[in-house]
């Protein structure tokens, strides 16, 4: 039987606010190993990029990473971000290991092919390095993976969190029994969108299918629940969307998704 | 017998200098492992704080490091700097992990106490985990440290590049048949600073002794001779300073310590 392996990403509203970070990273750090963080940063490195005379640039809700913008990226999400929840979690005597793709060649992507849109460095991952991070999770650390990938051929690429979480749940549950939780500051997937209390406890294949047809679904839930079902097609045995309570003891108000 | 492991800190001005650091890091992938690279970024770190409008603060030839340019220590550091380092090497198929102190938390160290000097968030190192750190060399890793430490209560800390290279050497010296090379701009010591055909080429504790007396040792190779001549008494085997002539086959235009 496989051992079991939690990754978890959490969004941008979680880490811009000290209380609930340090809320969450005190559950993260109560869990069960193994277990992987997945992060990205996108409000920090866009104070930043301001601070420093840069406009950030957004194309269909995905940035535009030009090489001063990914300068920044990198100084945020790989730096900043990812070293202040580093030394946090060792505060709280979890062992983490900050990477970014490039870190013991764990992400390799590819430079996205300029279509309509030039997203300039962001990178598509091409694949994921198993042994090496099985290796890393096998000698006890807990990796902390920031949005940054690599392409094998020295340029640093920008890549989207939640892509990297499902990724990492894919490639990995070829050894772990892998379960990927999107952590952010909604209860879940909500039949409307106003009132917390229309929350949906459990979503299949085909009960998805149908609140995509009644337009449930909303236009920035419909990518990550589509990457959420693929990641279950390739191997995930299972995907939970909340906030904090998917961490709580005794407490299940949170999306399950099962094929 | 133990194996033999090579801890390298190279100077801010190769990493400034684009063609030497590439011929820099084409040496030190082609190295035998067990190695491990120690990089600080100083200069970097001024042009980004002048960039955000922060005057950098430096007393004694250290950087006085307040709340502000802690931040940006941390972005160049672990982020820019690290990050350039790492993928560069993957790209010369050298199995890079970047790293600061607080990851897999290698490096611990206390915030410097407020003598007459406030040197605000400087770390002196505590302790260094020598079996973490040799568990990601022998999955076959090459850690990459930055120039930060943490104090294990969530804090991180800016600690000096050159102190860290030699803690690690000290640290790991009981696994490991340590050698430790400082690479910079000049060829080694000189017995005339202006003057490069003046190496020398080795240097024991008493011929040491005598270039002080003499004050052929300037002020600012006198704390790093001094850290050296510590480090080989702590158990280091060898210390070399040098340029990239330190890497190149048959040449031995550097200096080398003994005790």
């Amino acid at each position: 039987m496989k051992e079991k392996l939690s990754i978890i990403k959490i969004g941008g509203n979680i880490i811009e606010n000290e209380t609930e970070l340090n809320k969450f990273l005190a559950l993260f750090a109560a869990m069960d190993a193994p277990k992987i963080l997945v992060h990205g940063g996108g409000k920090k490195a866009n104070q930043i990029l301001l601070k420093m005379g840069i406009e950030p640039q957004m194309a269909k809700g995905r940035r535009i990473t030009d090489g001063a913008s990914l300068e920044v990226a990198v100084m945020v999400f790989a730096g900043l971000v990812n070293k202040t929840l580093v030394a946090k979690l060792q505060a709280l005597k979890c062992n983490a290991m900050g990477m970014s793709g490039a870190d013991g060649n764990a992400i390799t992507a590819q430079k996205r092919p300029i279509g309509d849109i030039d997203y300039g460095f962001a990178g598509d991952v091409i694949s994921i390095k198993t042994n090496t991070i099985s290796d890393i999770i096998n000698i006890g650390l807990s990796p902390v993976f920031c949005a940054l990938t690599h392409d094998d051929n020295g340029q640093l690429l920008n890549t989207n969190a939640d892509t990297i979480a499902s990724e990492l749940a894919i490639g990995l549950s070829s050894q772990f029994e892998t379960s990927l939780y999107y952590c952010f500051e909604m209860p879940g997937v909500l039949e409307d969108i106003s009132d917390q209390k229309t929350l949906i406890t459990t979503i299949d294949r085909t009960h998805y299918a149908q609140l995509v047809e009644r337009g449930v679904i909303s236009n920035g839930m419909l990518p990550k629940l589509h990457n959420c079902f693929e990641a279950l097609k390739k191997g995930v045995k299972q995907v939970h969307i909340g906030n904090l309570a998917l961490f709580e003891k005794e407490n299940d108000n949170y999306t399950t998704l099962t094929l």
